[in-house]
């Protein structure tokens, strides 16, 4: 069966001058976050900006991807739109592809809806995606953002309807109490916690991983807390590792996300085209930028450079 | 110059059994709002579940509709995305097809963006659909679903950066005081409102029109109330076509707006195919659609059927 667990990061995605996904990076971005400890990658979740892509800019940076030899079981594709048409298609897409799996956020534009038309949102998309090649869904609970979500009962109501499809969800609600919900209330499910703070929880309650934003700039530290809790290292090493994690939270919480995770890059990488982003999002000011990066000094954050760098 | 003014309907979107949009439906109902007083349409507006289908989807019908004889000069064509290549793509259709404009929705994915990345958004939009046509666009701000909105200052920045492209806005706040700060703030501006309940008000103060659901069901008596405003007709005879507005909206207070419509345009023309909504919306279950049929009787509301009938 499916092989989902671990860290897995929803890659940032780079841009060109012409606001165009920048392949060459972002293919080598993703090479490397695997080789620095992602246990797989998730192209196209929030922090990738996905929905400010077309459905045809997304479907040909995945072929890329893959097309580069990055492994198709490594990914895990944001395929979520409002049109069930559009999910369908980048959902069979994917499958097709021979990707582990899609991360399907609900219709967001109406606020309000009902859970069955939520449930026939996701039923249509996998209706119209069937045949495509072995389709693998984890939905994608992030109600802050995407302000329609999924509920436990029908996260229940779609494993029933569609088992081996529905196989698990990303919890980016930061709620634990729903995340141990949906750990304890549904049977044999991926539940990938949408922050490193809450996955020791998660683990211990038979979670999968963490899909989480900051995998795009600590990899390592991320890969050695989930290696260390599983071989039950002591308490001390865990607790370095998750101090480290809650202090770049800390200094994240003062700045948009996705310009802050960029700059990061572009520190890391010694590459100043890595802080563009497209637009509804800024890029951040340079005066901004340099006190992102001496308070992530300050606390002590260890930035690991990684080793591909650009020719 | 361009002559946006009067009643525009989002139209409703008929779909068929498969889900895909019902064209002969779709045309045959555009063009009778249009014999019953309609001013134009608004094809992909909220009502229309614009976002519940794709831009090839979305572009495919709009080139059907003036293929069928539909003057583009009566049609403002819904265009706004989470992805600016998408935006500028249907601007750009709509442009080139002659339409009289765009009704352009911010991206709407991400919360809490600056209106610096709003403006940039629109400007990009702008920027990849030229050399396309003509195009004339109309901000739509519409916060309680969308959550992303136009400020009054965003408002400002865009007419002036782009003077003759930027040339009006929906709003659909429901908000007085939103849509008189519009009214008195903007110069040569055309401002519609997003309800019938504030079209009187509007109007006095330079307002276009209005641009809303109920023109889908009784375009006569609004496109009445319009003459009759203009016309200087007795008080009487327009506080009767008011309340009459005020009820019908009392009514549909209760249900959800959309498939309540459907019900109203199904019964009207006597043809059950039009109760259908695509996911995430569901259609009215039997005993809430004979309720609210039977609460437009109790409240004498006059619901014309129209000439035009599907044969």
């Amino acid at each position: 069966m499916h092989n989902l667990h671990g860290i897995y990061a929803p890659v940032l995605t780079p841009v060109d001058a012409s606001g165009a996904i920048d392949t060459a990076r972002a293919i080598d971005f993703s090479r490397d976050l695997l080789v620095r400890g992602c246990h797989g990658l998730v192209p196209f979740g929030t922090t990738s900006e996905a929905t400010a892509f077309s459905v045809d800019e997304r479907m040909a940076f995945i072929e890329a991807l893959v097309g580069a030899g990055v492994e198709p079981s490594r990914l895990i594709v944001g395929a979520g739109c409002c049109a069930v048409t559009d999910s369908a298609r980048l959902s069979a897409h994917a499958a097709e592809l021979g990707c582990a799996g899609v991360l399907l956020l609900p219709p967001f534009y109406f606020k309000g809806v009902s859970d069955e038309g939520i449930f026939r949102a996701v039923a249509e998309t996998i209706e119209r995606a069937s045949n495509a090649g072995t389709l693998r869904i984890l939905l994608y609970h992030i109600p802050q953002i995407a302000v329609v979500g999924y509920s436990l009962p029908l996260v229940q109501r779609l494993v029933e309807a569609f088992p081996g499809v529905v196989v698990g969800i990303k919890d980016s609600s930061g709620d634990w109490e729903n995340l141990r919900a949906l750990l304890d209330g549904v049977d044999d499910f991926r539940v990938f916690a949408g922050t490193e703070l809450l996955l020791a929880r998660a683990l211990e309650r038979g979670g999968a991983g963490t899909i989480t934003a900051v995998a795009n700039v600590v990899p390592e530290q991320l890969r050695a807390f989930y290696d260390g809790w599983r071989a039950d290292s002591t308490t001390d090493e865990l607790a370095g590792l998750e101090r480290n994690a809650v202090a770049l939270r800390g200094v994240l919480r003062d700045y948009a996300a996705i310009p802050a995770l960029k700059q990061i890059v572009a520190h890391q990488r010694r590459d100043p085209a890595w802080t563009r982003v497209r637009p509804p999002l800024v890029e951040m000011e340079r005066a901004e930028a340099e006190q992102l990066l001496a308070q992530t000094a300050a606390a002590s954050i260890e930035l690991t450079a990684g080793e591909a760098m650009l020719p």
